[in-house]
């Protein structure tokens, strides 16, 4: 490698993982693939979590306390319910109601049941595309129909939507789904764009469900506001959130659900009552309320690194893989590379796969059609970066 | 005390602990109610979990492995399915389907959905009362209508039911929620009893709902049978069952819903399709794995001790309060005590909490009216069962 780059700060030791730790863990990420395949897929980190999780999830375990958890006096969830309040206090001004907070197992399930009881069978849901690919599934299996706000490459560059492309698609429609920051483009939506979304979830008496699960990995410049704390906005908003994406602890499966106002909390109830989306688990709500109340130096160093590999990112494609087109993602750790311009006559995600022994997201799994697209994932260290970068440099320039 | 008992085997120390280790538990058992309050309520067990257990959450814990699950090449939840497939094969030769077998939080929760998916609004569900309590409200929150069928003590000892009692109320009923074995009772249902379910639910065409979460913990003389496994009842049996009780894990929250046929799957799927009841946290999935397939010997141990307490119970029941009358418990730590007999003017409940310092679950919750009766938690070291005993003995002999 002898290109110039923004130089790379070195990875904090306490977040190293070395690629025998990697190897040896039984998450998807590394194990879904052969060995020789390079995993930048699933939305999972190479790094260690939080020494405060950890922590807080040994307290547990070296006691090996799992009974039916109580925690400050209350059901051990209410606690995550809490933490949300004041974390989005603390750091956006929003003054959620931790009585109108549920807690529940991920957003996959909150998808899935905010779609059923905002919406009734055959009516439209509108979802940015390109997206999370269970969002797609959680409107078809439920029986809605799909109307796809589409993300475009801007004339000044980044992707942008434009609501009026929807006229026309509009009759029976009643819920948006908002991803912000959004998965897989990496847009953190500025205030004007999220009012302008609000005005048009007024016009048409939408319920927004706001996906905000990225919010805390966000980059300089730009910054995350709270749909439901929009002016207006609460009376029409459910907010899920997450500490597993920024904190990296997807498998302990703990997710909120914000209702904006007792009515949507109550609207709600009548699709799912009592305790039918089941209860969140000891270790996972320990570990979500140490992420939220503690963990924010360690979760600036993370934010630091994945700015500097994403810049990094950029710097090699541009300078190596010009046919290669990425929007600088403002948040997330995820890149969508539009891979058209390599004239490939497979899917970029097989041929990559095959060919530089790369395993990323299909683009088609997050908009049908986009086979010339991949995700990938940067949340891993400069060298396992720089391997990725270096096989798909060597596999591109064979081809050309 | 000065009473003759069978003798009780010593506590193996490897279950043994003290009784800081219990007050510094943040379960709800020993944090409800005041420090010089004894709890023999909530569905917990004063023991340490199995070793095989600790080793499993610890091989995820010590490399923080908290990314999304897989096991075997599959998602992680599969590994549960497949370790409850071979369990009932090993212990009762029942040979349940991995892939009609879905992984979710709870028994609550998967009480609730199957009562949603096999029933309407204002349909009629059959529980055995006294009950576990949020069977009850997993029918009224639900809005169906709870139809009883009464455990009562029969002629010989022991509770039964008379399935001609519920004559004339069966109009509009859908259901059956069976709970065997039976909480708070302890009945273990003999084959003919099953029988005699099954046939009246093919008479009346019910989907029966068998929760077999205490089937782990039976004692000599009694025997599980798992209702699915009845000649022709699969065909209408959702089977529910977790390790969380009989492992004491139940903060771990993973727990299993089988359905004996596709078509009963594919019913439940209308009404909450795809990922809506969420996905299992990897440290459950892993305890749950290690319990059923590597723990029986622990689980052994553990039944032999309940055992003895079951009957050092009985025994000083008998011989120093005769008034209060119980029905040995066939299965589960549970005791289900008759109080009525005492003539308090107060929910029994009540009087011992506020008057003895013991807090056992109320009577009430498991049968409105039976304000004479509380359920008796025995899973215990026997001198935290005597010191109950010895309470209850004083207060009784200060009211005779």
């Amino acid at each position: 490698m002898n290109i110039e780059t923004r130089p790379v700060p070195p990875l904090d030791p306490a977040f190293q993982l070395s690629p025998e730790r990697l190897l040896a863990r039984r998450n998807a990420k590394w194990s879904q693939y052969a060995p020789d395949v390079i995993p930048a897929y699933v939305a999972d980190m190479d790094f260690m979590v939080a020494p405060q999780i950890q922590a807080a999830i040994r307290a547990s375990v070296d006691v090996a306390d799992y009974g039916y958890p109580m925690r400050n006096g209350e059901k051990a969830d209410r606690a995550v319910a809490h933490a949300f309040v004041r974390r989005m206090q603390r750091l956006y001004g929003w003054q959620p109601d931790a009585d109108l907070t549920l807690v529940l197992s991920d957003l996959v399930q909150a998808t899935y049941a905010g779609v059923m009881a905002f919406s009734r069978p055959g009516e439209g849901v509108i979802v940015q595309v390109p997206n999370y690919p269970p969002f797609r599934t959680a409107v078809e299996d439920t029986g809605r129909r799909l109307v796809p706000l589409e993300m475009t490459v801007q004339p000044g560059g980044g992707y942008g939507f434009d609501l009026a492309s929807l006229e026309g698609q509009l009759e029976g429609v009643s819920v948006l789904v908002l991803c912000n920051p959004q998965n897989p483009t990496g847009r953190a939506f500025r205030r004007e764009e999220l009012e302008e979304l609000l005005a048009f979830a007024e016009a048409h008496d939408l319920t927004v469900l706001s996906d905000e699960i990225h919010c805390d990995l966000i980059f300089d410049g730009a910054r995350h506001i709270p749909f439901a704390g929009l002016p207006g906005a609460a009376a029409r908003t459910v907010t899920f959130n997450s500490a597993t994406k920024g904190f990296n602890i997807p498998g302990l499966r703990t997710a909120v659900m914000n209702f904006g106002t007792p009515e949507l909390l109550a609207r709600f109830r009548e699709g799912f009552p009592g305790r039918v989306m089941g209860s969140p688990n000891a270790l996972g709500i320990d570990a979500t309320v140490a992420a939220w109340d503690e963990a924010q130096d360690w979760l600036a160093a993370l934010v630091a690194h994945l700015q500097a590999m994403r810049d990094h990112l950029a710097a090699r494609l541009a300078a190596e893989l010009p046919e290669i087109s990425m929007q600088r993602p403002e948040a997330t750790y995820l890149a969508w590379l539009d891979c058209r311009a390599l004239g490939l006559d497979r899917p970029a995600f097989d041929v990559f796969h095959d060919e530089a022994r790369i395993a990323f997201s299909p683009g088609a799994n997050f908009l049908p059609g986009a086979e010339g697209f991949v995700r990938l994932n940067f949340a891993t260290s400069q060298p396992i970066l720089d391997e990725i970068l270096d096989r798909m440099v060597r596999m591109v320039r064979r081809n050309r």
